[in-house]
């Protein structure tokens, strides 16, 4: 066993390249902890469970690569989420699919790995997005056959690049050897001036560079948005950029609270329905204010 | 060529683990630079000549590894310094060449490597500190048959176990294969907190974690203090703590610039006056404030 001081000034600079005031995990966890911490090794003695009826989909490290062997997986890759699922990401995995079938691999395992532990309060809650991915995989915008989803039981810290490095190498442990990362991974808005936090392209350059993930490839992709032309998903062409519209986390929640569609191709019809309901269920009370923070 | 973004507040809070105002070398540089940087390749055309008289010792790693050579060391062992060499310096340096003669090499030679470049206001400009580390030489403190002294071109960035990282690395493309490290490296009190900015043992940690390093023996040294039993600096034995004295940078500062003398056995006399003679140096006007940064 270690104790030692818990330098929060120095802990919150490193991690997060700041020290302003309002970073979510700063304020939910940090800040209220104590002046000291304990380390050393963890021996489990048994899984821990929630009784939320999540459970069965916490599947440990462990058993991860048991189901990846089941399915006779040749290649797994990874894709990181909290969020609920759209057609833009759907077209993410579904891409490296195709590629990973393209360099030879026989039968690539999409782990679909929501994050399961402290969101803010503005995210849709664990419950609802499980709810939400259910829908995506019976209405098979994903293929039932090549995925497996699991919940990823780490508290979100909204560190960028920093936090992209655990997220990374958490599921090179829990047997993946494809990591999809997109623009800006585990970013946010500067808390206090009216920019991103991080460059929107640190994150792909830190994985590539970080000791310890040489085992991983990195799988990059272009930014997906919604083509009015085709009334779909597809990869942003800058060449005709007046073809499409980026619909962010912010103009969804909004479209979804207001009981409103997006437009056709943005999600599928059953995970739009959960959303909905998922806003409908805040109480009267909650309309209007931002909801509670779900704890880790 | 690169041409990337000056984060400023990302880069000083992942540098030094805090962005409290008052860190020197940030408001030497960082403050007062672009908002844009450049990077790339460097090809160095000539050599290049500060014209102070000190060229002489301004060695590349490829002209050290040459003087190696010549010497025909079988070990190299670096010592990191901002501040005139006392007799403590000493102890760990000479301690330092019989430990390695015990582990059976035949001919350690010291890199007495000064920092050449920006240092805070209170520090001991460079030519003073060449001037004093000559005195070490010819008093004998030091052996020149075995020590090589060339100046560090880099200036100081006060950022403790990141830093510690850098004067690491920089002197194994010199040529050492062993670093001799210290009670906090790099470090300074924070900028407006009463308390030591870094943990002391965290250079030391870092450095024997870091990747790139690993090629590096790290020597690490328990601390050098006064030991007025013996009237000589000694290895700082807690048992008998009341025998020791810690003779501060302040301290040994406030004594030189009243033209106190240190207790004997603390510097060797020829350092001593050169200390006495740099700030007797200072213009009347400059007594008792803090004298100017010495630009990089």
């Amino acid at each position: 066993i270690e104790i030692y001081k818990h330098l929060k000034e120095e802990r919150i600079a490193r991690t997060w390249g700041t020290t302003a005031p309002g970073l979510p995990y700063v304020e939910e966890t940090i800040t209220k902890a104590g002046n000291w911490l304990i380390g050393g090794d963890l021996e489990v003695i048994e899984p821990i469970k929630y009784h939320d009826g999540l459970d069965r989909f916490r599947l440990s490290p462990v058993e991860l690569r048991q189901e990846f062997e089941k399915r006779n997986a040749d290649a797994v890759f990874a894709f990181q989420l909290r969020n609920p699922v759209h057609n833009g990401h759907a077209l993410l995995m579904t891409d490296t699919r195709r590629r990973l079938l393209e360099m030879g691999y026989k039968n690539p395992i999409l782990l679909l790995h929501p994050l399961g532990g402290y969101t803010k309060a503005d995210d849709v809650p664990l419950s609802w997005r499980m709810k939400q991915h259910e829908k995506v995989l019976e209405d098979g915008v994903l293929d039932p056959e090549t995925t497996v989803v699991s919940i990823f039981p780490s508290p979100m810290h909204y560190a960028g690049p920093t936090e992209v490095q655990w997220h990374a190498k958490a599921r090179i442990n829990a047997g993946a050897n494809f990591y999809i990362v997109g623009r800006d991974p585990a970013g946010m808005g500067h808390p206090i001036e009216k920019r991103d936090l991080y460059d929107a392209d640190h994150g792909k350059k830190v994985l590539s560079m970080a000791p310890g993930l040489e085992r991983l490839n990195i799988l990059p992709f272009r930014v997906a948005a919604y083509d009015k032309t085709q009334s779909k998903m597809a990869f942003f062409d800058p060449s005709r950029a007046q073809d499409f519209l980026f619909i962010s986390g912010t103009k969804m929640r909004a479209l979804a609270k207001n009981k409103e569609n997006p437009p056709d191709g943005f999600m599928c019809p059953g995970g739009w329905k959960v959303l909905v309901k998922y806003y409908d269920s805040l109480t009267p009370s909650d309309n209007g204010r931002i909801h509670e923070a779900v704890p880790a």
